[in-house]
């Protein structure tokens, strides 16, 4: 990028969002406008918004308002003489957009004669490498996770076993919505969010995304999968547990040590130089070899159905992909390793950790115990 | 939209993510496709998300996954793969996007030689006008925000005041952060989540984005600001109150007693027919007749410097907006009105409810009384 051309980000879509927030420690609720020169970041925002923008916005990010670039009347909220604006302050003559940028916008700017192409290359491929700080941060996060796992699987441990093997608290029966309750409410404690946080027991849980809902049983899986953000930094979290109230019938506890096996294995392999498609294949291979096949059967797809991990950071999902990506672990990379198995009928089960690549290999970010049976 | 026509969207952006949810019925975390032709809806959802997506999605809504529509290999997971096959199967041969849609995608459809252009119309403008089952939802999620409004003003009311005019609970200091925790506590256990809950004191409530922080002083106003979605439905609730600890100054209560009248005075207008500009006026006027202007004072802008509200559903933010929009309301149309004043030195006020439009005004959603001063 040269000194006449900016790169203009809009918030809103993913991930320009948390782009700008990386790049001028900024966020907000509504789409406000982020102009990248090759001397600094432009914020643009609303007149309410001003005081917070100067105050979380990192060195080397200049905040305005409309009013604050002469921007009167009807212009005033225009975002094409928005971005005309910022251009005339910050001296660029050309505009890149990020790939995510709204196409409608796109075609008014090349409409009112703003010179305006597309940035073919990834906005902020930096992010995939994170600084001290940001490590830090993530394991805040990651140890709110574990306290809260732990949480949820002491209360899970705490229940009684009734005739029909249902579970009790005290003459309750317990379900997915009490133990998400306990997570969430922990994770309030620790200064993070949860949303959509998986508690799901048998059949629910062979499905990956199920959050899971109603009555949990003794002797079925229960996987429960917590990812909140941080909501002081907006770092995200990321683990997977799975239990079994009660003893586990041996195909379960089967299909659980595979996948165990699965995780150290794949663990193991992590390294600076490695490439991510090789661990997706360790736990491929493992499974397949431990008779757990991956395809479809009668229309559902059943085994390993997923890749075995993302990167984790501002974006709860974001890169390097632990699976078939090609790319080439480094030092600093953030990522999840979590094999999955999924077989109606017999149960789900998928764990989960969040880890550091190291020079010698992999660091935790949090620890939490992986023990299947609460007996 | 003709037969041979189809509108795609891309969860990821918005307004799409929630206009899928509100075509289709379903959401997901992870970016996936929804085809909208004149006879129904396509969705393209990864394999494991195929079981939630058939449970979830409304009559009309096919459900594929890549595999379905014979994509094999490396065309799996390439967009434009998954686009050309949807089309195949709804038998469309032109394509149109939405405003949001992201340009890159766009550029190489184009290349491919897609036939795609973009919709000049809003995606759903019937969005606007909510369903009795969407107000049904609405009405929960409010009532939720409600108990929790509740539940933060009686704990600041429970506070003793210290000698230095500091807030405590026992003998820890009363902070904004406490009073967060146990809002988004309450809000848990109404199967709602709230994120970025704004309890702010003093001067930090003049900055109306300002989440606020550290310890709460007698005598200065605090806005609560509690804006939760629903875990369940996805719908959002929108509340917002002002209160002071111990007796407030002369000045400070002259700036509520403004705020709650203009409140007032912009409820009573509310009904179908009436320009929302109209409501937002009575508001700016009210304040300019009792003495709080709207100004720019030592680089800050100061007074009524947001609009009188917007609309709630999908969105926490969505249409019609109540400022200077140029919308006429409708029956159904589910609206927040929040007027607020905001001066350093003195203080910040918004009292905020959120009503829906009925034939003959308006009616709350949920209600909560409005009280400033806790003595």
């Amino acid at each position: 990028m040269n000194r006449l051309t900016g790169l203009i980000l809009l918030s809103g879509s993913a991930p320009s969002t948390t782009n700008i927030h990386y790049l001028s420690g900024f966020t907000a609720p509504d789409p406000f406008l982020f102009l990248k020169t090759s001397t600094g970041g432009y914020l643009l925002v609303s007149p309410m918004e001003k005081g917070r923008a100067e105050k979380q916005s990192t060195v080397g990010t200049r905040v305005f308002t409309p009013q604050d670039l002469g921007l009167k009347g009807k212009k005033t909220w225009n975002q094409v003489e928005q971005i005309r604006a910022l251009m005339d302050v910050a001296g660029v003559r050309r505009l890149q957009v990020s790939h995510d940028f709204p196409v409608g916008l796109f075609h008014t700017l090349e409409k009112k004669g703003v010179k305006v192409s597309v940035d073919k290359n990834p906005t902020c491929p930096e992010r995939k490498v994170k600084t001290a700080d940001e490590i830090s941060r993530l394991r805040k996060s990651q140890k709110a996770t574990a306290a809260a796992m732990k949480a949820g699987i002491a209360f899970i441990a705490s229940s009684g076993i009734g005739s029909k093997k249902d579970l009790y608290i005290g003459k309750e029966k317990l379900t997915s919505e009490m133990v998400r309750q306990l997570i969430h409410k922990t994770l309030i404690d620790h200064d993070c969010a949860g949303v959509e946080t998986i508690v799901a027991g048998g059949d629910q849980a062979t499905d990956p995304h199920e959050r899971g809902y109603g009555p949990l049983v003794a002797g079925e899986s229960i996987i429960i999968d917590i990812f909140p953000r941080s909501e002081k930094t907006g770092y995200w979290g990321d683990m997977t547990r799975t239990v079994c109230r009660g003893p586990a019938n041996p195909e379960l506890k089967k299909l659980y040590n595979a996948v165990k096996a699965a995780q150290a294995a794949a663990l193991k392999a992590v390294k600076p130089g490695i490439c991510a498609d090789d661990i997706h294949c360790i736990c491929q291979e493992l499974f397949q070899k431990r008779g757990f096949p991956t395809m479809e059967k009668d229309g559902k797809h059943v085994g390993f159905i997923h890749g075995t991990g993302h990167g984790v950071g501002l974006d709860i999902h974001e890169l390097p992909r632990v699976g078939k990506s090609g790319e080439v672990l480094e030092v600093g990379n953030v990522i999840t390793i979590e094999p999955g198995l999924y077989y109606p009928g017999l149960g789900g089960v998928r764990i989960e950790d969040t880890v550091v690549v190291t020079e010698t290999g992999y660091s935790y970010l949090a620890a939490c115990p992986k023990k299947f049976e609460l007996l």
